[in-house]
């Protein structure tokens, strides 16, 4: 989420286009000591992404001209506790991400790929992308779907390979000057060859957003759908936030549904500057209606410190209690079902 | 193939070497809509590459002073719809490159990771690189062996390992003041136990080429040969390109054999400069004399629109035509024996 | 070990924290020519780091104020022969590195992934690097561990997954301003369940290093243990070096403990300037308790040509005798129970 940090100034490319043109190398490195606690299995790891996601990437623009400009955006995932990178999903299927070779996963553009061209009716964007369904959800969460504070309305079990990112996009984003009116469309396909097997539009999908946002008010929702012969994966929510300058209050409501499985979930929560930091705070649920209609409620309280823009220590505190059969476990433990479990999150997030 | 466009200053490195040099960082985004027709199915994806390689790479040159300099490169291919990375092979044989894992190729220097030493007689490069016999049919295929429109003269199962790249590679290349003349000889390694096997020598392999450019004249020759217990893989080739302004015209005539099998091919097409635009055409045959005598041919027709130096639209249409037991099929479709196929492209290319 | 050589101005991080920072891109690209010879089998490669590891890197720090600082590190290492990356190990256990698919291991920072917290009271980094126990061994290695010269008192076999880096680790180094004392400890996880298994506290461990450098004079102490339920892994090492002007003189004495087996080792060895370039010597032993007594010693002699700070040219030969049933064998060659084996280097390393 942090911005560029370093611009390099691009050689004169002689000829039409020697408009301002720049390319940008950023990253985050966010290492955390992450204490679970299960009433199966304890686990204390040094891991990363407890504030915010670890990466490294790659982005520029050139101006065209006649306000015409085209981008480009690479950022890989990165375990910085061992060096590894992450894995991406080449067709939006299960299929897309094959087993894994312990210590041995490459840098992959898994978080951002794409090429964009843009001007004044907007943003056509092609590659692998957030879709518009998770970003809804993400940035109405005090703790940005990371750590052990994520809210419980992210249930990649339910939503599958296109829950958070999609291969093979296109993309359009509307432009920025519609007076607080913003918004998106994405089309992703599976690529599977036409020969008239059930699955063969299996992973093809469509995901649209629109919000509106005017001083310190914000709302969106988003709604999706991606096919899979074995029943379709169906994604909507609908979020906001108040800026009410000692806190922003924020909250949103999530359905989902994938095959004959139902799930809902909400989350109410908020961020409360204190000095230097910040104090971040969230109950948020989740239930599905199968066998025995498990659900999972998780309350979560943490503190951002900053000690620079691009530098900051933080901790979280999570619990969730888990019934109907349930047994999620927080920071790499193991519950029993219907127990509850606990997590804790040490650590510091150094961006670049 | 596109040129450095960031160049970072380097911190003067103190002592005797204060010269001048320099790192950049480049790379290229090619996101591109292909639809392949075939007659037992078709496909549609967003896939990348459809008029230049994607990729990414680093590269930089010391002075060393007294007209030496000493430079490196690393530069990997990029699946820019999904953010996969491309493998590469480690020992010019089908064993240098294992079982893929879906969605987890990381980033590699497949497409080339050379350091070199250089002076006024010539330079000196080791590492992975082209080989001499693939460099000589890309130049002169006015589709630059990429999208459906590639040559049909490019047959990697006939070549193989080496067709296009070879690992552990010791090249030289001549001095760019022969008054015209170029050229280059690369000898590489399999790397193989020498413990008597007949297969110890497989993937050893040398390869040359010779030119001449002069004014609008341009023509080269090629010949290698990569030894293989199981019959050594032999490529050979001439191509030629004359520019006449309105436009350039190329062909070239290759010659390779594998084992008992051996093929030939041949290509004729041009590039037309239209506006801020260029026209593309070739015709090109591939035949082998395999059972059945399988060929294929193909004519493809394309046009670039160039939005600036660094980015371009682009479309490609082609037709494959299969004979003699061949089945070729573009664009990720499948296609009977002896059956057509067609293949389009609709892409954007931003290279930084 | 080579030092930045690319600084980029950062854009100025509006707010508090506008000191000055700054991101570094870095590299090594070290090309060899490897000559093995063995009773076995004889090898020759293009290979990769003969005199210093490959690597592609990327690191920065930033100004936090009062004499507080961040910073990261990410290093890659590199297989500039092919192209490939290196794989890590997540876990500090066999486990943590999964079985090769040959030409597809991609990048990760297995060299180093580290964010670190730094003032005048030491530094605190967390992430993977360099076990403390390594460290001190190669340091006092006139071949630095690369090569066919690397000290036979690196005997990963006994040391196993721990021998030269951890992941997972916490450190803490003293500050630079202790009169010559230096120090560093690092505790490392091995992020097992507890589950009560006997394995659970597989891979943690502890490594502490302490040394005194004063004018010409280094010297330091190593201790490490890392836990496993079939048995700890213990390493102990001293080493140190005296700079005589017209030599420096290198020694060090190596204990290592892996369950039931016990091994031992020493080194002696120097680094003689000769006018642009450098005379590497070494003699170095190691030994082991297991059934027969194993025992290999290596004579290493080499000579380094500095073309310039960041270019050198390199050749170094080396042979090991073997005895009590060890067969190693150098340069990729195989040979016999207690048969001699000799390597040869002639390579380039080319840093940025």
């Amino acid at each position: 989420m942090k911005k560029s940090l370093i611009a390099l100034a691009v050689l004169a490319a002689a000829g039409a286009a020697s408009a301002q043109s720049s390319v940008t190398l950023f990253g985050i490195v966010d290492a955390v000591v992450t204490v679970g606690r299960g009433t199966v299995a304890d686990r204390t790891q040094l891991t990363d992404s407890g504030y915010n996601s670890s990466r490294l990437g790659f982005r520029g623009t050139e101006d065209l001209g006649g306000g015409m400009s085209a981008s480009f955006w690479l950022e890989a995932g990165l375990n910085n506790d061992n060096g590894e990178g992450d894995p991406t999903n080449v067709n939006n299927q299960a299929s897309g991400t094959g087993a894994a070779s312990a210590g041995r996963q490459g840098l992959t553009f898994n978080r951002r790929s794409t090429v964009s061209l843009a001007g004044g009716w907007g943003e056509l964007r092609l590659g692998r992308d957030y879709t518009p369904q998770f970003w809804n959800l993400t940035v109405f969460d005090p703790f940005g779907t990371n750590g052990v504070g994520t809210t419980q309305t992210l249930n990649s079990i339910i939503t599958g390979s296109t829950a958070v990112r999609a291969s093979n996009t296109i993309g359009y984003f509307l432009p920025g000057n519609l007076g607080g009116f913003y918004g998106q469309v994405q089309y992703y396909m599976g690529e599977n060859v036409q020969n008239g097997a059930a699955t063969e539009d299996d992973g093809n999908g469509l995901g649209l957003r629109i919000g509106f946002a005017n001083g310190p008010f914000n709302v969106a929702f988003s709604t999706s759908r991606t096919e899979y012969a074995a029943g379709d994966v169906r994604q909507s929510n609908i979020g906001g936030q108040w800026d009410f300058g000692i806190a922003k209050a924020m909250a949103h409501y999530s359905r989902d549904e994938n095959g004959a499985i139902d799930g809902k979930g909400w989350l109410i929560g908020g961020l409360f500057p204190v000095g230097a930091g910040e104090i971040r705070a969230s109950y948020s649920r989740y239930e599905t209606d199968a066998a025995g209609q498990p659900e999972t409620k998780k309350l979560a309280l943490g503190y951002v410190h900053n000690l620079s823009k691009r530098t900051a220590v933080y901790t979280t505190w999570a619990r969730v209690r888990n019934s109907g059969g349930a047994a999620q476990a927080l920071g790499g433990s193991t519950t029993g079902v219907n127990a509850n479990s606990s997590g804790f999150d040490l650590g510091v997030r150094h961006s670049f």
